[in-house]
């Protein structure tokens, strides 16, 4: 069949539209690279298979992050939007619209089906990914949607760190959908497109935009650079590495919940960056601070970003250790976590300026794990207390989310957690 | 020579990187074309020359503008960051970073000249435009740098409009900088770099990030489309149009201020679209405000999106006039508009959610134009007044300036204004 995408579709009517919005020149998700390795705008990441897409996927250039807070008490309701959500999502993936008959759908005199500025635009390697909240299955002690003894022993509320500043307004929520692509005008039509299909029974109940990637998620990806200008991520889990995802990644049965084998948990923290004290910093203190040369990557007194940390060098005057014991890269390596490792997904973000003219700007953290309580929590305890960069940092969001495992044929989001609709 | 950027700059010190800096495969600012029509992210639109880039060069995918606010009152001391923003401008549109001396730049135990998130970045086509404000004349009265009797005739305060929301605190400014290239992190990085320069002479009014081109402003560019989903800027003003860019674009002369002939001015509309209540109403409406066909961008009635529209064209049943009197086509045409007509270069953006989960989203209008009085103010009373698009819009912040001519070999910003330095 020919690859078919927003460009061959528009016009395409009916049964015709709907068949080819299937027919994507689909790839393993693991070899869908970004242009910078070899991938291109018409690449297509599949949808449906074991896994969700968006989490092992090369890190796209672009996120639209939403979370939603469910208004409905019906969960038919809840579970024919998930269905619906699911074949739209599927459809804009592979470059479709929503609408099922034509490119903007629907009769003239009634809104059009899509929103229409995602039209002529290729797939750009569109994921959707999808979660859900704690209070999904309990809120102020009611079981919403007959779901509370199925609510994860792993999807626990995430504990208050030191120096956290959380703004509740844009933290937790019953569902939320990560859009990536490398087109940023691709992630915002589908979560636009999804969130009005949602109405009146969803409510978007914050969002963020994510401009340039922070993380490589699989080998070739060259490692990006946060916003003070180190590289990010160096030692990420990558798609290659099964073992470390099997291990570390991937939620399991003995995990605790059936419905999320497969599945993994998305950690979101919303962390401004003090951008203007940083810039003011020496050179020296910057690399201090991080543990690593702010040009190579590569670890104080190393030359190869990717070489093993040496933790046991010393200064050249014995003076102390040469990655220093409150550095960013020994607090948050494993081997100073006992083994706990999280692959990183985060974007950096500008929202703007604040009052008194300061960039409004930070990394916008993901992370996906198997068990957060295990793995983000002590990390997160040991660099908000001991990580000197914390002097630049302030947390303003937090959210926790469980990502069901891949949706099969003619399977829907959160089917595993729901049952087949009667 | 070889071609130089980033990748190759890194590591190289001193003279060195200096000399290479200006050395980038520069082409015709007009020619350099975004991917989708042949450029490269390796492409380097050339700083100087008789124009500044960044008006007519073809559109790229990504904004990041910012108003400054001079904080001193010493002429000399703007003066000599103007020159040292010219030099550090010329090495960043070549993909080099602000430092002379070395990737990073500077002593290690002072803060490193270039922040550094965009080592490794590609020059992705940067250009950076300058302007001056109003203010920068005379503020309360008083002549700031002895050049209030050099304010240009045609920049002028622009007046409030009809439904008008405008904030001040986003709303006009001293100094302003655009910054556009196809990666937003080279965007950003620019101009968190010069800001960085200023501090202590400049401090930032505002920044706004855009995040989708909705103009063309060279003939082979795809009309981007905008949030209401419609292509936007079909009937632009582009790099060809020589004739047109002359009459409507470039200051003559004969306009009242010798050191802006050559140039142009800016005008900034941060107009904030209301996302949800258009996705309400029905394609026929949607389709009647506009007076283009949503799928094609061609005037009602037509087929093709670059045809002349057909002002004179009534309907069918002869109730009236196919492409309506109110609609957004007819009001702002230049043959309504006695002949008027712009270069719009403006940027969709999503600032994020509002209190109530709305999409604070919309058009971050910039136009180039020779005259704003005789040119963007009729049309925007006319808009403003009749445009039945306006119930879905509010003008939420307003600049004026002024964007002297480009700089030659060892020229800088400014110097045409303030002349050259003691």
């Amino acid at each position: 069949m020919p690859r078919m995408n927003r460009r061959t579709l528009f016009g395409i009517a009916g049964a015709g539209a709907a068949a080819a919005a299937g027919a994507g020149a689909v790839l393993a998700a693991e070899h869908v690279l970004p242009a910078s390795v070899g991938g291109g705008p018409d690449d297509v990441v599949p949808f449906r298979g074991a896994r969700q897409a968006g989490i092992t996927t090369a890190a796209q250039d672009h996120l639209y992050f939403v979370a939603l807070d469910v208004t409905t008490t019906d969960r038919a309701e809840l579970v024919d939007l998930l269905q619906r959500w699911t074949l739209a999502a599927e459809r804009l993936t592979t470059g479709a619209e929503v609408a099922v008959d034509g490119a903007i759908g629907g009769h003239p005199e009634a809104p059009p089906q899509d929103t229409g500025e995602a039209l002529g635009l290729p797939p750009a390697r569109l994921t959707l990914t999808f979660g859900v909240g704690p209070s999904l299955f309990t809120r102020d002690g009611v079981d919403r949607f007959g779901i509370a003894d199925r609510r994860p022993p792993k999807l626990i509320d995430l504990p208050l760190f030191a120096g956290d500043a959380i703004e509740p307004g844009r933290s937790n929520g019953d569902l939320c959908i990560q859009a990536c692509a490398d087109d940023p005008q691709v992630a915002v039509h589908a979560v636009r497109n999804l969130i009005r299909m949602g109405f009146g029974t969803t409510a978007v109940r914050w969002a963020q935009m994510g401009y340039g990637r922070t993380s490589s998620t699989v080998v070739g990806q060259a490692t990006p650079r946060n916003m003070f200008g180190f590289k990010d991520g160096t030692s990420n889990i990558t798609a290659e590495d099964t073992a470390g995802l099997a291990r570390h990644v991937w939620a399991a049965a003995e995990d605790g919940a059936d419905w999320m084998t497969g599945g993994s948990y998305l950690v979101a923290r919303r962390i401004r960056m003090a951008i203007e004290p940083w810039d003011r910093t020496s050179l020296l203190e910057q690399e201090e601070i991080v543990g690593r040369h702010k040009g190579s990557g590569a670890a104080l007194g190393a030359t190869d970003e990717f070489a093993e940390v040496d933790f046991s060098a010393t200064r050249p005057d014995g003076s102390g250790p040469l990655v220093g014991m409150d550095s960013h890269v020994r607090l948050a390596h494993s081997s100073t976590l006992g083994g706990v490792r999280i692959l990183r997904r985060g974007y950096n973000f500008i929202d703007g300026t604040d009052a008194e003219g300061h960039l409004d700007a930070g990394l916008f953290f993901i992370a996906f794990v198997r068990d957060p309580g295990a793995q983000f929590v002590p990390m997160q305890q040991a660099l908000s207390t001991k990580d000197i960069m914390m002097e630049y940092l302030v947390h303003t969001s937090s959210a926790l989310f469980a990502c069901p495992p891949g949706v099969g044929t003619g399977d829907h989001w959160g089917r595993t957690l729901f049952g087949n609709p009667a």
